[in-house]
């Protein structure tokens, strides 16, 4: 087992570079997760792991998880708590750090799963809503998750610790073109737009039927035109109080929720 | 107009005391809030803004807001976009910020008002789903919000912002012990903890009468026993997914959503 003390180690330096730029996450095709937790998700899921990184305080609290993630990784690494904790993307890191190939997703549209739950996020940029998102479709079985190019990247630390591991589970795929996507798709499905605006149908007067298709805008500027106008139905979250609109991820939530009932 | 140009300052030190720590904002009874749409908001509710800090070019880019919040706020001064840059907790701050008083909140539950919809929150820890949860409440019309004495300061800069300045509008209030809150509102109306747990009421079951109150607890522990012990009834939400659990502002939004129905 080889042991690391210093920061100035390649390793090292890799795995800083994939926490912190999305550019360097698709030049590699790897990206990091972190936690006890994500790291058996990433093994029950049969993600690839090139390396894996823990501190001996880790091998000393969790022997079990350690010796099985050390069997499963290509390459193990045991590192100072110091350079961990100078690495690591939380307040307080449990000591354990996968080196994870990108999963193989594929923006072919015959390949992606459009029978039941369809889920279009146009240009998501918050990760913190990304990552509740995907755990939130997870939870109500959302067949697929299609996002916009200009979304956030889906192997940032933050939406794959927000996604509670949703990122190994969820089939979901970038797409160059989401209007031309949805055009194809109004062949086999109902789309529908979330719009703020109270002349588009109430959520609570539709009665889903699959397959359909939702589309979430942006957090501050909403649907794109094209996308909006592409889509059969709009739709809109009734609110009863004072505030103008709701968090995306709130609102992609209660959506589904409606879908999946 | 005073003018800043050293971050030694003593207004700005405040300013950044205010920022980063709970206990000095309890301390002094003010926090901070930064933005244009902010600032609005709390001149709109009618708080009481002690200073106003901008720079230059907000007050190029801004002139009319700007002139207004110095009218409004007890004092005004302009400081160098460095030193804002610096305290600033936004990525791209639009140079404008308050420094406001505390409001008044009372936790004497006769001041209360337990007709409609109150929404008692145990322990909720991350300031981004206080915030979220603050500004659904109100897109909700939910006419009070308790937070338990281990929840997380409502004045913390990512609840403000989170809230879309919900915070300067929702009626809420800090409570010592919210079992004994909640045992007293049994006697008014319906109490429902938020449960993980299938042997619970189904969400989709429930028709929600006024008044009622619903419990959402910790991100990581849930309800606490003696809150939960106290609540009329439980409920839990059907997930028909594979997830574990939802992100706690998307349960509480979810709930909310039915409850406002």
């Amino acid at each position: 087992m080889d042991y690391i003390s210093t920061k100035e180690n390649k390793t090292i330096k890799n795995i800083t570079k994939l926490l912190s730029s999305a550019k360097y996450r698709k030049q590699s095709g790897e990206f990091v997760c972190e936690g006890i937790r994500l790291c058996k998700d990433a093994v029950l899921s049969g993600a690839k792991v090139s390396t894996f990184l823990f501190t001996e305080d880790a091998m000393n609290k969790y022997k079990d998880e350690c010796e099985m993630f050390i069997s499963y990784a290509e390459k193990s690494f045991c590192v100072d708590n110091r350079i961990f904790s100078g690495i690591s993307d939380t307040d307080t890191p449990q000591g354990v750090l996968f080196v994870v190939k990108t999963l193989d997703k594929s923006d072919d549209f015959d390949k992606i799963n459009k029978n039941g739950i369809v889920l279009a996020l146009d240009n998501i940029s918050d990760p913190t809503n990304l990552g509740t998102i995907l755990r939130t479709a997870e939870a109500f079985a959302v067949d697929s998750v299609i996002l916009s190019k200009g979304s956030c990247d889906v192997y940032s630390p933050k939406v794959v610790r927000g996604s509670m591991g949703a990122v190994f589970r969820t089939r979901f795929t970038v797409c160059d073109n989401l209007a031309e996507f949805i055009r194809d798709y109004n062949n086999i499905g109902t789309s529908y737009a979330s719009i703020l605006d109270d002349k588009a149908q109430k959520l609570s007067d539709i009665h889903f039927s699959k397959p359909s298709l939702v589309v979430i805008g942006n957090e501050a500027n909403g649907i794109s035109c094209d996308v909006a106008e592409t889509c059969k139905e709009k739709l809109f979250i009734p609110m009863s109080g004072k505030a103008e609109s709701l968090n995306a991820a709130v609102a992609c939530s209660i959506i589904l929720w409606e879908m999946s009932k």
